[in-house]
């Protein structure tokens, strides 16, 4: 210990994922006092269909946020013309 | 949070798994009132040989319960003669 | 399968766990088409300094959030005098 | 339950992950008198870049472990000059 | 690796989870084959509102069994008078 | 995303907990190039009979250790007589 399972989605590159779990396990030697070898890290990674945030996929959360700035705007366009 | 892990055998189709993220975002939301945005769902997808029960897969445990059945059944038919 | 693992902040009460997981077990029997049977839903709960998001606990993370609103005030009021 | 998520390196056979899957229900049955039917096992199979030990793949850390042996040997070495 | 977590109710001693630990080591050096020392189990247990199966924590799941077993007998007696 | 589940020994203090989770935050937000918001950090804790490496808590593992370097001086000290 520690051990961490770590969640991400995918698409990172392999250089990504060493560089995260060397910085991780940096941070985890300065911060708690652990040696370097007892940390171990598990990477699991999540499609787009695998990870949701309010029921939706990040893709659909984009889509939503900015449909609600664009018709944010539209009544101020409305009162423009 | 709520932060859910949700672990499905493979074979679900996307459209499948966004409408199991939204029904249990929104019963969530509903039984512990909990805002929307807070409910996070990680998926992950188990292959046939990737999940068991009894120490055997679900192809397995099937056809241990149909063989059960059917020495079951058995000595009814021998009696029948 | 599925199989469930939430994740929430201490503090609910029995009942409400309950009902959590009587909701989302039916969300998932609707929306899946699995047996009531087959869902299992594990729950663990985490204290105030057991949860993070952008590296501080939920307190801290309010505070901040107070504090950023407050600066923002604040050249408002400066220019309003 | 008992309920178990296992995490594996990638390349074992489907054969192997049935026998460690029947050994481990047996070891639970066995020690801990649960019924067989009980006792389910996830297994999750991580690439070479998906586990990290002390911040590197098991690659690395061979590598790593096989530099410092020959370090090791050289002064050795020289002093045999 | 292997690296388990391992779920189990509440109230097992310390012996008990000891010995279901050094089982399921052993189990896994001899159908895996791997080191012994690379074997890591981490245990969770979970109280009684924490483990749900069809919705049900096991006390509520243990009544609705019973129930079920007395009211299709109740028939029969019925039948019998 | 990046959600981490972070297993560790008890008897860290909430101060420690916080120091590690504010420096792998960092950690992920430098290496993966991450927004800070984005990362989630759920602390689960384990005791002293929650954790087993070799089938054995690391108590067991201490002594373990303490027995082979002392049956593995004895022989030279016996030499040395």
């Amino acid at each position: 210990m520690p051990i961490l399972e770590m969640h991400l989605m995918k698409g990172r590159t392999e250089e990504q994922k060493c560089n995260a779990a060397k910085a991780v396990t940096e941070a985890l030697v300065s911060s708690l006092g652990v040696k370097r070898e007892s940390v171990r890290i598990l990477i699991t990674e999540h499609g787009e269909h695998d990870f949701f945030v309010s029921g939706m996929t990040m893709k659909e959360r984009s889509q939503a946020q900015l449909s609600a700035q664009q018709s944010a705007q539209q009544p101020l366009n409305a009162e423009g013309k």
